[in-house]
């Protein structure tokens, strides 16, 4: 085997080192695959004199830029993150027919269709397994495998540090702040967590698999986005006691007319039966419905240096075999145009908790705001000052209409918790 | 768009009916992801006046092997089962070009290399999704996404029948031949079960899967096989109390010594939490296990016309594809020739009921005999004449030779359950 594939890595971090080091490890095995030899040609780092056991010290540079412009370079593999920088080196990278691995998911929901568009100008792939549910295999089956079957519904839990925290949580009884402590502590979530706890990550990804899913160009801004900041260990306890565990949800739908698609990640109460209830720790599940095959789950760690590297050097052989056969993969397609339609009209059952006052007239009184407003209660209790309803199914925009009103009530002190129920019902 | 892509379906059963509807309510969706319009050129059946609703009767052809000899075939789908005449349809349609999908896992099990080998030949693909596991998308994730990772385990339900039969055991209470006798009125069982209830069907399909997972050449005669006719409304009832829900497994790992593999089909009990144990009626689930991916779990349907043509269509647009571009897929891959290693060598922990006399003194003759052996026992536990034994980890062969001194010792009436325990243990 003489033909030699020269991949030029940008990021050397956890994700990074792994990469770096399984190339030297397991070159035999990349080479059988791939049909030729791997030679890594460079690593951009920021700081060249950090520490990198197992990673070649010769390859270290600090000129990305000048890296992925080596017209030498047959594939470069993204892994710095961040979306400017980042994108344009993609960009340089295709510029002289590289074709691009990245895990970026913030950059790929972004800027993905544009990109796409440079790739297939170039005759360049661009692969980003890693970017979505980390070593679990989704964007490809999704993309590939189901390519002849009509996706109703990706709906699934893609982030490992929220699953971590509320999982810990619902285990152990801590509340919040405890959770997100140890979940810092382990390494599970960053000094600053605002892009997990607040859904951006889960966001970015629930908008590449939709796009992917529904074959529609789905961007970040069209995903309603709720974090899990809110959650009190009064609402796991509430939900545990329902029957109910809470996850934190991407929910990607296909509309009953065919013609419209809606994306939203949030938090959720799901039967403690349902396959997503008993995703643990950092873990990722993503349930996908087709008309044909019909409910199918992926389930595996979501994050994590070696995980993400499994991910990110399988689409390296993917896209080294393209390159040496001089094609290219399946690239991106938005045929469907599918419309994004508003949270105002995804139709969900809602777990409502009231602090309310000890007025006998209380329930008659919000039943009524909500019946005004078609949002039928299905059950209710009463616990001291505490009211707690679920509702039947209703739009969302009703629902937010019933508690904005509900918040002007006399007998109302405050809308605690207000939790969307799913898992119960197909997909609407 | 102009090109267009011609393919022949040998076969129109439960499977192949959907496929030639799916062609035709869907052109629209298969022709944007192939990049050419599916146009069918035949359809060959056993029998010409049989009722098909939905399917173009000026296509209905009893002359398979002219159809798959038409050199403006670009692909053969084939779906008519049985080895002998359905190897020799592939082979025509390699021998002018033509590339296959197939759901035929007795075919590739038995001739899977040489079959590969004339593809390869003729410059076309060979690609059988559907083959293992229905809907679920396994086999290109596994061959593909995970490429670059060391896999060392693959371990699942791949029969669906017998996972029906032994749910229905499990939660109906109900006796093997009732739970047949439902299977069968449902369809999810054949009049004839032997191919799945004797393992023949699971035998195939872990044949399948360990040679893609190791890339290794795997024969089903490599599969150690035993089915679940054996298995009682008692081991059921014994299993839930010890924790365990009775499962029938295929396991494929990679020895420690890494240079070698075990595959087998059997029973197993499996602890009540584990993932594998809540896969429910005609479901499939598989396990991965990788070095650096982790555990990943693939769950779905894994049997029946809607699914199963699911996976056949994702390979025909992965087929089509190529053949557009000039290209072949992965294809298959032997280069790791790892050693087959007999069951004897397997280690597990065993589940072990004997039928013995009320002396006193049984249990201790029973535990001379597997110490001798180096089975050491776990726990036990006496019901009568019924003496219950959980051991510790043994190899198969160990086990094999102990119970045979026992069926000789004068306290044994009979041994009457043998159901190794799985899923407690990382992989060997």
């Amino acid at each position: 085997m003489t033909a030699t594939l020269k991949v030029a890595l940008l990021g050397c971090g956890t994700v990074g080192g792994e990469v770096a080091r399984y190339l030297d490890t397991h070159a035999d095995d990349l080479a059988a695959r791939i049909g030729a030899r791997v030679e890594l040609a460079g690593i951009a780092v920021r700081r060249a004199d950090l520490p990198r056991p197992g990673v070649p010290e010769h390859l270290i540079t600090t000129d990305a830029h000048e890296l992925a412009l080596r017209p030498d370079v047959d594939v470069v593999i993204e892994l710095i993150g961040g979306v400017d920088t980042a994108g344009e080196l993609i960009r340089t990278a295709f510029s002289h027919g590289a074709s691009v691995v990245s895990a970026n998911k913030a950059l790929i929901a972004a800027q993905g269709t544009s990109l796409h568009e440079a790739a297939a100008a170039a005759g360049a792939d661009l692969y980003y397994e890693a970017a979505v549910a980390g070593a679990i295999p989704l964007l490809r089956p999704l993309c590939e495998s189901l390519a002849a079957d009509r996706i109703t519904r990706v709906f699934g839990v893609v982030n490992g540090t929220t699953n971590f925290i509320l999982d810990k949580m619902e285990v152990l009884g801590a509340c919040y702040q405890e959770a997100l402590k140890e979940a810092i502590q382990l390494g599970y979530a960053e000094a600053d967590p605002t892009a997990d706890v607040e859904g951006h990550d889960a966001a970015a990804k629930a908008a590449i698999l939709a796009g992917i899913a529904f074959t529609t160009r789905v961007r970040i801004e069209d995903v309603h986005r709720e974090g899990i900041t809110a959650i009190t260990s009064a609402d796991i306890t509430a939900a545990k006691a329902l029957g109910y565990s809470v996850k934190f949800l991407a929910v990607c739908d296909r509309g009953a007319d065919d013609r419209s698609v809606r994306v939203r990640v949030h938090p959720a109460m799901i039967p403690a039966g349902h396959p997503l209830a008993s995703v643990r720790g950092a873990n990722n599940a993503v349930l996908v419905e087709a008309d044909a095959a019909g409910q199918l789950m992926f389930y595996g760690p979501g994050a994590g240096g070696a995980p993400t590297s499994s991910a990110v050097l399988g689409d390296l052989v993917a896209v080294g075999r393209n390159k040496l056969a001089g094609v290219t993969g399946f690239g991106s397609a938005n045929y469907a145009g599918l419309v994004l339609r508003p949270m105002a009209e995804v139709s969900t059952r809602c777990y409502v908790r009231l602090e309310v006052t000890d007025a006998p007239d209380v329930l008659a009184s919000v039943a009524t705001v909500l019946a005004r407003h078609g949002v039928p209660i299905e059950t209710s209790g009463r616990s001291g000052c505490s009211l707690a309803l679920v509702t039947h199914q209703a739009t969302d925009g009703a629902l937010a209409a019933a508690v904005a009103e509900l918040r002007g009530l006399d007998h109302v002190h405050e809308v605690a918790s207000l939790i969307r129920i799913e898992g119960t019902d197909p997909a609407p």
